[in-house]
């Protein structure tokens, strides 16, 4: 019996480098689970195995701008001169069909959620040192040295913000850290401001007999 | 890695008859947990198959009374004519050495721990429905009709107390209730209220490398 019938909002966040990605495919690797990821919408070019609609939402710059104009980006940043963004309407109809929906997003766009959605689940990855999530960043090796630094501070900066969040969970191990999650998510739905009413429901229908 | 390094005081509760017992087995009888059982303390006699310091502390009326007159009980409750509590030093004993304490007790024995131990974690099982606890307390058929109508209106009473709970878990399949009760003993280790601290100190131990 499910005395919460609502989806919720859960929200991954942490700093760059720290492996959300991966944690959050590891959760959805589980069994027996009912949640949706929401897709990001990006302005940045699709690298080339990427999907459109699967990846991200790839769109214009002109359109993503009208977007946040007209108020339907639950959150959005702007990186490397490219904007990264959640579409709120997908995640609202998602919440409405009473499913789940996990974001994974920069700890940017998860404060500005944080504004919006008094409901949601903030849960921030942290890596088991700070070292070794310099050592991480300093390996992509892909991009120039001064983006490579400018990750670092940003890093560093998005670590100090993890008392914001309503959970930490370590990303020791990816599957360990998606086990925690998974944990989290059914927990919240036990909690009792989530299921007080419609337990007093059934013990109202009960007294009818 | 844990970043919650203190044992947590887990409390179990809910109406005569729920299968409180029952639930708090199953949980122990899980892999991988490290929970420490409080055993009760009780004026009562010992049934047939019931072992002193394993099942309830048996003790006197007069030695019951003198702990609760040197407060060394963290909660108690009379009834029919014996007293049942949880003996304070034991669980401030496991607490200390970093051990999870797991108090199965009555709803009137929570309300008394909530006012003393402000970080414990207070979870409520409910039955499937009222009809459901009804039928199980009458049909115990042990004890005299009279008896059998105070538990009814007794459980009545408790049950809508369940708001004062952290979280309500549903009795409707004892392995069902166990594993909620499992996430969300994970889960409550990863709030951020208690894990900030130790994240905090790991972030300025890094720093000075």
């Amino acid at each position: 019996m499910k005395l919460d019938e609502k989806g919720l909002l859960i929200v991954i966040s942490g700093p760059s480098g720290v492996g959300k990605g991966t944690v959050r495919s590891a959760l959805f690797d589980m069994t027996g689970h009912d949640l949706v990821y929401s897709i990001s919408m990006t302005t940045r070019k699709p690298r080339a195995n990427e999907v459109d609609g699967e990846d991200y939402f790839f769109v214009s710059k002109e359109e993503f701008e009208k977007r946040i104009s007209e108020g339907k980006m639950l959150e959005y940043a702007e990186f490397i001169n490219n904007y990264y963004g959640t579409p709120l309407d997908e995640v609202e109809r998602n919440l409405n069909l009473g499913k789940e929906v996990v974001l994974e997003i920069e700890v940017n766009g998860a404060t500005q959620v944080r504004e919006k959605m008094k409901d949601a689940i903030f849960i921030f990855i942290a890596p088991p040192s700070f070292k070794s999530l310099k050592d991480r960043l300093m390996s992509r090796g892909t991009e120039p040295v001064e983006l490579i630094e400018e990750r670092c501070n940003k890093a560093e900066r998005e670590l100090h913000l993890a008392y914001m969040y309503d959970y930490i969970v370590v990303n020791d191990s990816v599957e360990n850290a998606a086990d925690k999650i998974m944990a989290i998510i059914r927990a919240e739905h036990a909690k009792t401001e989530r299921t007080i009413q419609k337990y007093k429901q059934i013990l109202e229908e009960e007294n009818e007999y």
